[in-house]
């Protein structure tokens, strides 16, 4: 049995809402715990295994796995049938984890430095910039509806994920505007969304 | 056939010492190009198809792969009997993708930041710092050679190599310094080294 260690309105959130999506949820135990949220509420939960106290965390009891591409993949592999990864031999398989790798290295840290305000030629040298980052995504998206195709993958999942939660940040963009709206509007998505709203108003 | 796009001493180095250490060298063209170095050297190069004229850059002609977490696993996953990897359904695959993606998505915007000295309080919070890394490799190596156990894998390649260029840059550890001597002596990494500074000389 699977365990995922979460926080409801977290960067977790996106697991539990590839769970629904892969239709999955009664082959993983998830277990809620608290993280120090970035507005100073919160605070690191004793029973988060995660060796920083963050989420998510996917454990099987001995292996385990950090960091959300990685938790992803990983699923994704391990459950082929679910169809929202690409696994190895798929003619696909390069893009897939190209995505996830270029979300996690690349978009990831250009968000973050967006929001903290640092500009630097070094990180600019090594990471371009978000402006970059939205041409890759509207390149992929130029006729057709999502990053690998016809169909929605875990990759759209992924790179859509920080615009869903801070629509602020969301690029100036008709096509990637469109494609974060057409995930936004998925059953599970919305599910999970409304389920993690009712929990903070209980 | 699968053409790997590459820059002697730079980051595709790493990727030619996995090819060179899984034995798969008669399967992978390899094309040089030129990109536009750190110390101010070299130009990107119109052959290369990396969208950013990056390397590395691992085609197949159809489906391609960039980021080297990235194609490390595609390579790993499409060649398992060389041994470098952790296949699906391995035990150890959780802790093999984990490391890939905690070195794209924090050591490795950690050793930027690092060398850009920006400090703020946004990217402490969001990946912590480069004393944390290191105790995350200290962990795994106690009582172990290697990050996953007794046998060198690709993971000890990837983690490890940005102190095999920037040796100012390694950590104040014993056994993390025993580590990155350990891999500094293996024959494939002694071959690739020996290869790309004879290039220079020539
Ligand atoms: N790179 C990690 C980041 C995980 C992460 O930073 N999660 C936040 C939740 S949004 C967290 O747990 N923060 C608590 C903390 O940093 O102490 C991933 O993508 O999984
Ligand atoms: N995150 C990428 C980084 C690739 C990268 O920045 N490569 C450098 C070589 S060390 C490069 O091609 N630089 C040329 C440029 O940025 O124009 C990876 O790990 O593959």
């Amino acid at each position: 049995m699977l365990t995922l260690y979460h926080a409801p309105r977290s960067r977790s959130t996106s697991i539990m809402v590839l769970i629904e999506e892969m239709g999955i949820a009664d082959q993983i135990e998830v277990i809620e715990v608290t993280v120090a949220r970035g507005d100073g509420s919160g605070a690191p939960d004793a029973k988060n295994p995660h060796p920083e106290k963050k989420v998510p965390y996917l454990t099987d009891g001995t292996d385990s796995v950090r960091e959300r591409g990685a938790i992803i993949a990983y699923l994704t592999d391990r459950f082929p049938d679910a169809g929202f990864g690409r696994p190895v031999g798929h003619p696909q398989r390069g893009a897939f984890l190209s995505w996830l790798f270029f979300y996690q290295g690349v978009m990831e840290p250009l968000l973050v430095l967006d929001w903290a305000k640092i500009d630097h030629p070094i990180v600019q040298a090594t990471f371009r910039d978000m402006k970059t980052v939205v041409t890759r995504l509207a390149e992929a998206l130029d006729g057709q509806p999502y990053l690998l195709g016809d169909d929605y993958s875990a990759v759209d999942l992924l790179l859509s994920s920080p615009f869903q939660w801070l629509p602020d940040a969301a690029p100036d963009n008709p096509a990637v505007k469109a494609w974060i709206d057409r995930y936004a509007d998925r059953p599970a998505m919305k599910a999970i969304a409304e389920r993690e709203s009712a929990e903070v108003q209980a």
